[in-house]
């Protein structure tokens, strides 16, 4: 971090995105800020008095200061340590909380849009962070594993049903909790992208949806499985065919240094030369971690090249109005090497329930 | 709005925050703006193209735009439709997100900030929203009252145990989850105001402090109970009767024209005279509704008066570090008379379990 502000020409930062802050410091209360100064490695952490025993447990090389109004707090600090550019994270500050900002700040100190900068250092993962990462998707892996084994998936069960069960799996496999809002979607409503649960009920021969994850320490998995309830039509193992063949080609792509829009054509071509690329509205993937959807964002628009050591997902689906979609979706982690680390192991042949 | 826009002198009024545009059109999406003007009843909201047939069907009243930058978009709209003052959300604009929304508008458009005033005609609540509140509220004594009935309170159990059947019932009692993460606080614990369950385990003579509440239809309950694993100590019952008796003067304090900060005293007055002042460290209350905390805080320094129609919580505790800690909590709804409506209905005299 340190370095990131020597090179932004910044004397100091401060951190107002709660997320950030947990990652510089493990601090996770819900009301704090944090100074890092480039020329002194004790960072000044902010917080309020319902934090004053936490604060001091889980960051003991910071100093901590007990104050309620934290970001003016440590602008004013800042100030009094001789700042002179001060970045402030111009991407979440609001604009009232700015101008408390700048009058607690003075004349003398210069406030610095420095957006996205502790964001870029979260994008590549170390070694703790991935085992956290892996933890939180084996939680899921194993519970969608108990789910089918128990008959968790048949023809009279609600989405509703389904959605409640699997994330109480989840916890009994360690999880703190669902990492986002679970979805299922049967039949028809398989073909909505992100369907939320309902009392529709699952049918034979329906497409069966499932995108959920696990939340670890903080640190979030993804992944989606498509099933069908028995019988399988044929159009149904052709899509689920064609999105398995396209997810593939987007693992295969996640190469450190590719353009990020070409991992993103990589699989989607797959797609489009099947004639379904209308049927494919969303991007195929997106950084994971502290944070559900984080950088980089991977799709046909996104600038930028893929970095080894990020958290990615990988998927593509295809969706046909009113009949059914399949989305086939996983957690990887970019390799020094070129072959990604896949995290969510649960296998992706198609299933007929 | 239209009457607060004129009062404020402003031609129209961008809503960015989206619990502010679910409440002033019922769109639930996760991207959206939307642009009111005084002399135009039909509001314009923007989305984008995911959720374009739900903004139809939610939405029949508004004229309805599908683009992805929605603030921007309506600021640039302001300007077509010659709109000179546009009050902001400076609340909840980032300053990046202002920048957009100045150069969006044009040099014609006046941005002017207006934070709170959607936040504001929140805080009195319409039949139907109490009708909401009402629902969410039975849902959670419902499920506490199953919970007790089955036994769910006793020693040997953990408070992750706990929270995960209370969270459980209150779906089975139509809840669409919780309404914020659920408190279980079990003997030593109980002294900390808002304790995450661990995997403490209950025993004899414990408190057990639970804060909890349901989600029905976006609308937030909000209730606290606080009980005794048999045998209870006479520390434990004076200390019960004491915050007992002080959350009645606080709801018996619940008259429209009361000032919020003698609200909060009628309850804390009744806690300092019995010598625990110090003990109890938080607000006596807060509004609660589509949001779990909102408009009016109720503490020893807020400003303004109680307002007929508002739902808020009354909810003293004392605590006492490392022995144990009380919390009783209700969500109520400000009358018209000066006698508030009750709608956490569980009971609140000691219970000895």
């Amino acid at each position: 971090m340190r370095e990131r502000l020597a090179a932004a020409d910044l004397d100091a930062m401060l951190v107002s995105n709660l997320v950030n802050v947990r990652y510089l410091t493990g601090f996770t209360g819900s009301n704090a800020a944090l100074l890092v100064r480039a020329d002194d490695d004790t960072p000044v952490l902010a917080t309020d008095g319902r934090y004053r025993t936490q604060a001091a447990a889980q960051v003991p090389d910071a100093e901590i200061v007990i104050e309620r109004a934290c970001g003016p707090h440590l602008a004013g600090r800042a100030a009094a340590d001789r700042v002179r550019r001060l970045g402030f994270e111009s991407h979440v500050v609001t604009v009232d909380g700015h101008a408390a900002l700048v009058k607690a700040a003075g004349e003398d100190v210069e406030l610095v849009r420095a957006a996205g900068t502790v964001e870029a250092l979260r994008e590549v993962k170390d070694a703790g962070e991935v085992a956290l990462l892996r933890l939180a998707c084996e939680a899921a892996d194993a519970a969608l594993a108990d789910l089918l084994e128990r008959g968790g998936l048949r023809p009279g069960r609600t989405e509703k049903d389904v959605r409640r069960e699997l994330e109480s799996l989840m916890l009994d496999h360690g999880a703190d909790g669902p990492s986002f809002e679970t979805i299922v979607a049967a039949g028809p409503n398989s073909a909505i992208p992100h369907h939320r649960p309902t009392d529709a009920v699952l049918a034979a021969g329906d497409f069966v949806k499932i995108d959920f994850g696990a939340l670890v320490s903080g640190y979030h998995s993804d992944m989606t499985r498509t099933f069908v309830l028995a019988p399988a039509a044929q159009w149904q193992r052709d899509i689920y065919e064609l999105v398995a063949t396209a997810q593939r080609a987007g693992r295969e792509a996640l190469v450190p240094g590719t353009p990020l829009r070409d991992v993103d054509a990589a699989s989607r071509q797959v797609i489009a030369d099947a004639g379904y690329a209308d049927n494919f509205g969303h991007g195929l993937g997106h950084g994971v971690g502290l944070q559900i959807h984080e950088a980089p964002g991977i799709g046909a628009a996104s600038a930028g090249t893929l970095l080894a050591g990020s958290a990615v997902t990988v998927e593509p689906g295809v969706y046909l109005p009113d009949r059914g979609g399949v989305r086939i979706e996983d957690t990887l982690v970019v390799g020094e090497s070129g072959t990604p680390d896949l995290l969510t192991r649960f296998p992706k042949e198609l299933a007929i329930l």
